[in-house]
């Protein structure tokens, strides 16, 4: 892929990081920066090479082939939707959001019809943010979701698909329920299990937290805004993820209960397995 | 410290790590190791440069000052219990293991009175095992929990000290409950949850699980043998851990179920700042 313009709305880790990937790979001639924070604009535009940057999302968006919005989930509807007044034509935009029904299902309502937008989620990102934590290399071999729905057109979803591929990312398409319900499962409720396990540690116990409890509760150190707003959006499926987890506990505790060594052996060795499966 | 004869019995990840530390530090003139499995004490025999190796554990204690038993927690007592037949006078026995009531009381009411033992548990292993995982800066900087009991000798809570010491850990002690209640919410439950996360997510949503989800259940990854003896030795103070974390996530379901946006961020961020007091 080569484009003239790429506008990245929102200049985070996420944001800076496909900057500097856009870059190092050629991947367009230009690429633009928009952030309401003209601090973080500065330095993502130090770090990342931005060509220009603006605080007035539109002034980008207007010039780009493709935008992409990399600001919390709770912002990212509204700023397309802004922003859907501003698009070029033949503009395409795109998010970069952890949830995606109500973003993608909520501007579905809300966009004029000649405007394109494809929902798309990397699974690729850090506990840490800012564009000081930015890496050029952060979607090789990654996985990125992207959630058309029935009104997407097939070259819109092509154009995600190989704008991500360009980037060194796989791309899976899902629809945005689907999506919803897999990421409650492999992202959302692990990070509320962490922030319980981590919520609930005892200060005094701090210096016998050794390795495996900082494995186990590294991502509750993310920002509590971003992940408030994701808990928000995707209530539903967390609940129920919830709810599963709750039953392989109950599973455990009645195995504790009964002093029963063979059934703690066969969940434990069926999570192995699946953990092993995984890879590090 | 210096002595002339460490015996390490099981030259697993942890015996291992403790022969190398030793021979690196000058701790010891003569470093014997022991294990059932011969195979494995070859191979520990080449990487940490042991000087003698038994599969008879009586034959290494025998000669040794200071014994460390680096079993699964399962075998420790009784491992113990029959080397003490063989101590030499004046030496002193200790142990690695994740629990220290079963091990430290079970072993009072055991080992005759001119046998020494401190039950001692380094924080510090991995998920990982085996003599080719050991390294020989393991302990540096690490916790050491040493259980001292009413009947323990002060000189010999000295000379354990002494010797975690001399390995570069540092030492504090409790007593085997409080250590056990307290590994129980920083350790076992972790190992838990992380192994109801892994054993719970369906296959099929393997390529969907990233980072957070890896980090989240690594430990999971570890030896279900030696992981059922310790959540067997210490089911109920891990009960009353599990009991606490229901406590903490029924905080997040009556928020989510609410969509009580304060409620969430509030959690959080509590979550992050307990978090972020443990450093990476």
């Amino acid at each position: 892929m080569k484009m003239q313009t790429l506008a990245i709305v929102g200049v985070g880790l996420i944001g800076s990081s496909i900057a500097q990937a856009a870059r190092a790979r050629g991947v367009a001639d230009r690429i633009l920066g928009a952030d309401r924070n003209a601090e973080l604009l500065e330095q993502a535009r130090r770090r990342c090479g931005l060509d220009e940057c603006y605080t007035d999302v539109g002034a980008a968006v207007r010039q780009a082939q493709i935008t992409v919005f990399c600001t919390p989930v709770d912002h990212i509807a509204d700023q397309v939707a802004a922003a859907a007044l501003s698009c070029a034509p033949g503009g395409l935009m795109t998010d970069v959001g952890s949830t995606k029904v109500t973003i993608v299902r909520g501007l579905e309502k809300r966009l004029p019809s000649r405007c394109r937008f494809v929902g798309s989620h990397p699974l690729a990102g850090s506990e840490k943010s800012g564009p000081g934590h930015a890496r050029q290399h952060l979607f090789e071999g990654r996985m990125v979701v992207i959630t058309p729905t029935e009104k997407t057109a097939p070259e819109s979803l092509l154009e995600i698909k190989t704008f991500w591929q360009s980037l060194g990312a796989k791309v899976v398409e899902m629809t945005p329920e689907d999506h919803d319900a897999a990421l409650a499962r492999t992202s959302h409720l692990p990070h509320l299990v962490a922030a319980a396990l981590a919520g609930g540690l005892p200060p005094e116990l701090r210096p016998l937290a050794a390795t495996g409890f900082r494995d186990s509760t590294r991502v509750a150190g993310g920002d509590p805004a971003l992940w408030t707003g994701v808990l928000m959006h995707n209530r539903g499926p967390i609940l129920q993820a919830l709810q599963a987890l709750e039953e392989e506990l109950d599973r455990f505790r009645a195995a504790l209960d009964a002093g029963d060594r063979a059934a703690i052996d066969l969940l434990l060795t069926q999570a192995r397995r699946n953990r092993d499966a995984l890879g590090n």
